[in-house]
């Protein structure tokens, strides 16, 4: 599918939604869970997804539509919720990202990018000139891939429990 | 992590609401999106939800529950969705899933199961014998695995448009 602007929003103003139907009230087994050391809980997600609306996507969309003589993003930091969010109760980081994608998503629309506005390019750390376009893509299956993870990340707790069963949850395994 | 019957249905409760939140309102070019030939679209997955309520779990938990001299499940019909939900509108399917899931879970609180049934059996046409903790233990990992397979199938939707972030997006490929 071609990246479409109506379809991503359509999208990304869903997923705060879409966590806090997974995630809201739930107990600390399920949402603390994780699968292994060094893998990251539903609740760690939730960070990562905060620090993005702060200091990812809206940025680096900016050093494109700038095009000033920078336009290298900076990195991603992958570890950045470890910090920020650590220790606040669930519930208010799904109100976070909730607040933080809801203002994104207003400064986007705001902007009325046209599709010469979204051929224009940044320089990716690692991959080199990427497009607008290819951002605005990124985030969204950005979304859809940690939807998917803290899914996952919850299933693969009843691993044992369902017995011969998870030869049938792809899953559990996959 | 044990089985554990409350958490268990905080995890059943909803998957509805998850479901509504990433699907409702959403247009076509999502809810029926494919991986390819052969595979399900988020729209299928519904409906393939929609039978399990209606046709699986409740039935199996209650030949389970009865220890009756037939204790062999009837195999589920992985198909029956092509048949039963084709062309209804995807806000009806939401709502129906919700009401069945609804009436389920009033079902099963008001069994007041114990330890000792939980751990009663019934006979799996592949596996053998499974246990009812086994059985309610598949429900919501397959509750799970079906609300991550539907943000994997948009996802990957967008496979090309991300350009080269692709390689850093494991719901892309895995």
């Amino acid at each position: 599918m071609d990246f479409d602007l109506a379809l991503s929003r359509s999208i990304l103003e869903r997923t705060p939604g879409t966590l806090s139907a997974m995630l809201g009230g739930l107990g600390p087994a399920w949402t603390n869970a994780t699968e292994g050391p060094d893998t990251w809980s539903p609740y760690t997600v939730l960070g990562h997804l905060i620090h993005g609306e702060r200091a990812d996507w809206m940025e680096r969309a900016r050093i494109i539509l700038a095009q000033g003589p920078e336009r290298r993003f900076t990195p991603f930091d992958r570890l950045a919720q470890f910090r920020e969010s650590e220790g606040r109760p669930l519930t208010e980081l799904l109100a976070t990202f909730a607040a933080l994608r809801a203002d994104n998503l207003a400064t986007l629309a705001a902007w009325n990018l046209t599709e010469q506005q979204l051929s224009l390019t940044g320089v990716h750390p690692d991959f080199g000139e990427v497009t607008l376009r290819q951002l605005l893509s990124t985030w969204v299956a950005h979304d859809l891939g940690h939807v998917a993870q803290v899914a996952r990340v919850m299933a693969r707790q009843y691993r044992d429990a369902v017995g011969p069963w998870r030869a049938y949850l792809p899953i559990m395994d996959r």
